[in-house]
């Protein structure tokens, strides 16, 4: 028996694992949940706060917005919900031929959707990624290799768990990141070795800065493991050149490392000049002694996109170049989580094999789909110049993903507030906006940035892009006049 | 710059973490894997092996093999995935009233299905949750101690992962113990520190040898964190006495462990005189000083009792207790994770909200659910006499949950075979089982059993339980002709 008394807790700080206390996710973070709040007092018929309406500008998460579903996906998801709908007289009135005859298939394949499927997900869904893979990128691809996942979350956490044990293992994390990199590496206790984008060269990679950095890390006993790489960026918006891509590929060769690909904004691309290239294909363009040696994992998602479907949890990852005996521990921790969610399975089948021309779905999927992408691109122009107009403020454009992540040069009188209000000086800032404009977005600091430099990220999924743009310079105006010199 | 010859690797066992090359998980481990490869060469059209048919007795997957989905949610998750349906003309000859009126409220409340969630989940859906704890047990519950997830596993995994972080934190697991439980403490490098269930006492709990093991483990200088609790039990079946839980809660306050209990089976009952009691309303009946001071966290889930809606993966759990910083890093882990499938939350709201008495569809619940329970008392029934009549086999009954898990007396001789084949010998027996019938069920050394003694686990949810038991008996005959002295 243990001394105890009566309210001893078991978990307190000093008892909970060191490495959950260390992790963090700004996304979610402080700001956000003081964002929460607000909106609960608006909830509650507070009116005096001076905003009316909370937007949440600090996540992507499109359909909270604006962003509609996709009339297919969600006709498809419904028919496979409650198959007896397949069948019943009203169908053809409700549903197009194609669509149900899609429904019917899929049930015959999948069998109920609440039962468990195979750990790596339903077969012929994978193998239908398989063809949207190859299809995409002029190389064969394999079910074997393809993994379902609960977004591509699940599957970038798998991959960290596997590659990194130890406080010395390191992965290369480009700076800025998403900060599910830097809080899956914590709760590995393993090291986020950082690169750095360089933000005056549309943020591409500095291949110098990353060679400098893996010859740090290891002069600091560092066994590098991995790289990962955000194409399209976030928080960034960038997309990288193909120089940059084969130049990350080399180094992943020469230095023996993992390349983990983020692709999930893949289909968030704004510029014509820019397409998006993936990982695989750049790869295997290399060719000898590359491209069958280079151990890539990418990753897609259907929650960013046209599809935006991030509350179904659907995504997948291709394995390339991996040993046997990886994709086996891969394959195992994959079958200890049972299974990604079948409603999230259907979702990736439809990101991957969508309508086809001719088929009764097709004029409005391309419809709503173009709808989509054109309103994004507009926010964000709308969006950048707006930033660009700001007082101290400037921002790169977006050639890809969902965000913006502009400088603000502070005050140093702002800096000397942020300090009393025990804030990281663009904390300080996001959350001056919170309060002031119910306008909700993540301090640069949660992402990572240059020391001395100041930086926010605001996703461009919130309607009224014109009024909020408005209340936003409105507050920075205000801001300056109070905190300049 | 590093030495690689080009097909160097850098993942392979040697750098891989160990942590997850020690992890183990028999339910999908090699046993059912041979059973896909075998299903695999039935498909392709092989006529050459002795049976027509695997069956996957491996896995609690009711809606895998013969249990049908529960209308009602069903029809609420069409509804809410496609919400135009609501107001169709169509509609009202398609759904009942209740459900569509339902449906309505529930997309007003969550919006689309398609975003992104708090990361507790929705909170309606948990104040549902703290309204259905409430009915049930007679004491108060809050939405902010309720964490929606991914399945039960999934929040097991996170509590394991706040609890533990170093080879000397231990908690304490029943032997025989479902298996998540040691994968999830193995791939945190913590102890899994068994006590034992008693097998000639239908399974329950000696306190002694429980009080003795905890002794043990800190002479070891084991930090023991926890107390896992499967009631009813997996894959033991049995369902704890009120004076064993009651014994429980109280060495976890002397001890200083949070408790754990995993209560996904609740709902699969088949004794009157052993009904479900939740450790909740067991730990606030037994008032000062334990009712207020054990950390007790509870899982419940859809993919058990008579929802088996597995693949949709929904969960929730609920916090008793737990220090306010225990609480802000659970919650940091979950909002990590995003959020669990809006398509398992609207699972775990039927789980909670069931149509009430009155309402259109109430009949047809009933109906459905007493079906499901009479079908799987029938068929626990057949197989553990079935059991029971076999040479060298003893089975408990199943007072709760899904599984039979017999001790088969294996004669020396099939121990030696099983030696020669490098397998443990029950897995011989399992392998054996499988490539003679089809019938694939899992090893006991899987979820542990007492040494010498040798075991194996069978869902009882294949249909045909007549067929499927005469298949066994059968095999085992032949079995222990073979191998007998």
């Amino acid at each position: 028996m243990v001394k105890r008394e009566p309210t001893d807790r078991v978990l307190t700080r000093s008892t909970i694992n060191p490495a959950v206390l260390k992790a963090e996710y700004a996304v979610r973070g402080k700001i956000p949940l003081r964002a929460e709040e607000l909106r609960e007092q608006l909830e509650s018929g507070d009116d005096q706060l001076p905003f009316d309406q909370v937007v949440s500008c600090n996540i992507g998460n499109p359909q909270q917005l604006d962003q509609k579903p996709l009339t297919y996906l969600r006709q498809l998801a419904a028919l496979t919900e409650y198959p007896i709908l397949i069948d019943s007289p009203e169908a053809s009135s409700l549903f197009p031929k194609d669509v149900l005859a899609r429904a019917k298939k899929l049930v015959e394949e999948v069998g109920s959707v609440g039962a468990y499927s195979h750990s790596m997900g339903v077969p012929t869904i994978r193998k239908r990624i398989t063809t949207f893979i190859e299809e995409r990128d002029g190389y064969p691809s394999s079910p074997d290799k393809i993994y379902i996942t609960a977004g591509a979350s699940g599957g970038v956490a798998n991959l960290l768990q596997v590659l990194t044990a130890s406080p010395e293992d390191g992965v290369l994390i480009p700076i800025p990141q998403y900060p599910l990199y830097t809080a899956a590496l914590a709760l590995n206790s393993a090291r986020a070795v950082p690169y750095y984008l360089d933000e005056s060269n549309a943020w591409s990679l500095d291949m110098n800065d990353v060679r400098h950095n893996i010859q740090k890390a290891r002069d600091d006993s560092t066994v590098l493991k991995a790289m990962v790489v955000i194409n399209p960026g976030n928080p960034t918006g960038n997309c990288l050149s193909r120089e940059n891509m084969d130049d990350i590929l080399k180094v992943c060769y020469e230095e023996k490392l993992v390349l983990m690909a983020d692709e999930v904004y893949q289909d968030n691309i704004y510029h014509k000049n820019r397409p998006f290239i993936s990982f695989k294909k750049a790869l295997k363009d290399l060719g000898a002694p590359y491209s069958d040696n280079v151990e890539l994992v990418s990753f897609h998602s259907i929650s960013k996109g046209q599809t935006g479907e991030c509350g179904r949890r659907g995504g997948y990852f291709e394995l390339c170049n991996f040993s046997s005996e990886a994709e086996e521990e891969i394959y195992k921790l994959a079958s200890i989580q049972l299974c990604p969610s079948l409603g999230g399975q259907i979702g990736v089948d439809v990101l991957v094999c969508p309508p086809k021309e001719g088929e009764a779905s097709y004029p409005q999927w391309i419809e709503e789909r173009e709808g989509i992408a054109r309103t994004l691109k507009e926010r964000s122009e709308i969006l950048h110049k707006a930033f660009n107009e700001l007082e101290g403020v400037e921002c790169n454009d977006a050639e890809g993903a969902l965000y913006l992540f502009p400088t603000v040069h502070l005050p140093p009188k702002a800096i000397e507030a942020a300090k009393k209000a025990k804030l990281a000086p663009d904390a300080f800032y996001c959350l001056e906006l919170l309060q002031a404009t119910g306008i909700c977005v993540v301090p640069g600091s949660g992402f990572g940035q240059k020391e001395g430099t100041f930086h926010f990220r605001t996703t461009f999924l919130a309607p009224g892009t014109d009024k909020f743009a408005g209340r936003l310079q409105k507050f920075h105006e205000s801001f300056m006049k109070e905190y300049r010199e």
